[in-house]
């Protein structure tokens, strides 16, 4: 009974992500769902790449919180349009709710929209947005066991960005062990090594990202 | 019409969370709902809290993951009776779910249930199982912001551990905000700073823990 209700929510959902990925498609307007735990640096991971792409690519954002504008306000001083979602309560956006900011943004002048989700491991991934790809950050302070645990945004994801690599000396979490069983759940999943308080290893993935919205806005 | 599907489904908990209470009351057994962000600290705080109870209190665990049965067993080694759940994706556990492992336990043999929850710092806190009180974990890795962004957590909690603090020189982290803005939203909360690794602030969690558990039974 209770796996009917969530079945038909995720089919409803669906849909509307496929509504909204018609629009972004008109637009040639690459999108990113954005996810990780709270607290493993995707905003600070967002100004750092707002600023890494900016001279090739002009950014919008929608940042998902269950409430507060704090995120917001912080991508606003990056100079970017951005638009916050409170979700309060819910612990993902979905389709329905992202495609309620559409009209606060002209796509036309936008080349990539990142849409940050709620700080959760779990639920975003099952809701699709009409994004292009699901990039997913883990932060080796949570531990080398989050790929057996969480598989499923392992496998739904294009990118893992393993963040705060700079803490390594001070926890117990092995690079490999994390490379070894996310690339079992999911052999095409692209691995970056980055610090956003260093700077380290971003270089490559402001460079793999502008090449992957390129090539999506061509294709 | 997703509201009140939402709405019946926590209603329906409810019911059962109070059909284990009374479970555990005729047990005297002092029952503990632990939650936090994935990578907080969870299962290392229990191996330890296990440890340092175990003179005075017979501990029983649940452990609640979406899949793996990793957790079960680090807590299996420390001697203890102990139930691994896997939600199959789900994010939480529910009354119902935590009910179909009780014929695995003699419960007049434990003074203290922890049911460990999957680590997600937003659905585990609107669903009651039946315990005595709520306890959550935070990492400073996560940051100082998310009493703000996740306040339902801080609000139900009836303790907070500051986890990690040897990492304090490392990370961008003021416990006097985490402080403030926890007190805000709920206070009666009783916050302690721990580090798992170095033993920081962990006699005095046990202490307090001990105490909450005799005035349990007793009441």
């Amino acid at each position: 009974m209770k796996i009917t209700v969530v079945r038909a929510i995720l089919e409803a959902n669906e849909r509307i992500a496929d509504l909204n990925r018609q629009l972004f498609d008109q637009s040639k307007l690459y999108v990113i769902n954005l996810m990780s735990s709270p607290g493993a640096g995707k905003t600070t991971l967002l100004e750092k790449t707002i600023d890494g792409v900016k001279k090739d690519l002009r950014v919008g954002v929608i940042e998902g919180d269950i409430q507060s504008s704090q995120d917001a306000e912080r991508i606003a001083r990056k100079g970017v349009p951005v638009v916050q979602i409170n979700t309060g309560g819910a612990c993902h956006l979905d389709g329905n709710m992202i495609r309620e900011t559409f009209h606060e943004f002209n796509f036309d002048e936008l080349d990539l929209l990142v849409v940050e989700n709620v700080g959760n491991l779990v639920c975003p991934a099952e809701f699709r947005v009409g994004e292009d790809m699901k990039v997913m950050i883990l932060s080796v302070a949570e531990g080398d066991d989050k790929p057996q645990k969480y598989p499923l945004m392992f496998r739904e994801s294009k990118a893992l960005l393993i963040n705060k690599i700079d803490l390594l000396p001070y926890v117990d979490c092995s690079l490999e062990k994390i490379r070894e069983d996310s690339l079992r759940i999911n052999p095409d999943l692209r691995i970056f090594e980055v610090s956003c308080k260093t700077g380290e290893g971003l270089e490559e993935w402001f460079g793999w990202l502008k090449e992957r919205v390129k090539e999506g806005r061509l294709g």
